[in-house]
């Protein structure tokens, strides 16, 4: 199966993503991995928003219907992700083939890879910035959802943390090689903004959700 | 698109994966979400083994090989259980609705719900079980591994530890309706066990890709 400009990572069978995530080949890698994980716990969010809604004994529970539309838009967002990961992916790795036998070349060269790295960067902060959004409406689903449904809003909460943590990986090490100073500190802030509120969001959904399972 | 015995959830594309998750119905729930989460875990333990193997600079490098083996051999065991979990949790819900008009009727029933419980439980504990297993072979490609692949194991480890989690969310849901108090012991002594041994785990893989990931 050779996935290229014609065949979308997302439009490939789960089994074959596998596959094609487990092969020696650099891409799709981490990134990719990281924003399906994020996929899949926006998809368990509006999962059990919509195990609520309607359901008698919930009927007065007001802004699920909400969140189940955002959700399903998130999860839309962060499938997209998984594609454009491993093509910034690939657009870096076709800049740092370019020739470097002149000055003029290598200076291309070196613009090009500097502009692509950029890009490989910003896909995975885009992930970093739609896991929080994950984390606040998995929140809203673990405390006033179907209570049936708590682990389900549970893993939605682990999976969008590490869809998060994933996506700050990536981002980090795209900043590595960067050279724009003022567009690495400008991303460092924002990552230390994510990373506040994505700690804050995660300790109280572990709250709530170990609070309503007990063996 | 019906997803039943004739068809297994993981030769769905991911797209319709996702779809099928998303759904507000019962299952597949978070139980097959973190099953897929640890089989890309395992995935990405594989693809960085394998972006080691027969490079140059890490030809001194041993017991690579046996990971990526390893690694390839437990996406498929936990691809399995995306839909065993999903088939275990089908027959949950077949149990409660059996008839219970008479004692007997009603007898049946209780011991039908508690089996299928008790199968509802394995399935997510053979995830914590093989999670950790993954956690193991993510440590020694984060420590051995080709290091331009750092955050691809980093992720391996963020999915491996996500999955483990989520599984001892479902083990626990299920382990609340259980009456089978020797079983349940077994089980809770097990759980904390593995939850040790993921915690130092985790704790030592984190260390290491965050010393090798610096902006």
């Amino acid at each position: 199966m050779e996935v290229g400009w014609y065949m979308k990572l997302v439009d490939l069978r789960v089994t074959e993503f596998l596959a094609e995530l487990a092969r020696g080949s650099p891409s799709p890698g981490g990134g990719s991995a990281s924003a399906l994980a994020g996929a899949l716990a926006a998809a368990l969010v509006a999962m059990v928003a919509d195990l609520t809604l309607g359901k008698e004994r919930y009927k007065d529970v007001e802004g699920l219907k909400g969140v189940s539309t955002k959700a399903v838009c998130l999860k839309t967002k962060m499938m997209c992700l998984v594609d454009e990961d491993s093509q910034a992916f690939d657009a870096l790795l076709a800049a740092l083939r370019l020739p470097q036998g002149s000055a003029e070349a290598k200076g291309k060269r070196d613009a090009e890879i500097q502009q692509a790295t950029k890009m490989a960067a910003e896909v995975p902060l885009e992930l970093a910035r739609r896991s929080v959004e994950v984390l606040k409406l998995a929140e809203v689903v673990v405390r006033k959802g179907n209570v049936n449904a708590i682990s389900d809003g549970g893993v939605a909460a682990l999976l969008g943390e590490a869809a998060f943590r994933g996506g700050v990986y990536n981002v980090k090490i795209n900043l590595s090689s960067l050279t724009d100073e003022t567009y690495k500190k400008a991303v460092v802030q924002e990552l230390g903004a994510l990373e506040e509120q994505m700690a804050i969001l995660t300790n109280r959904v572990t709250q709530v959700v170990d609070q309503r399972i007990r063996t």
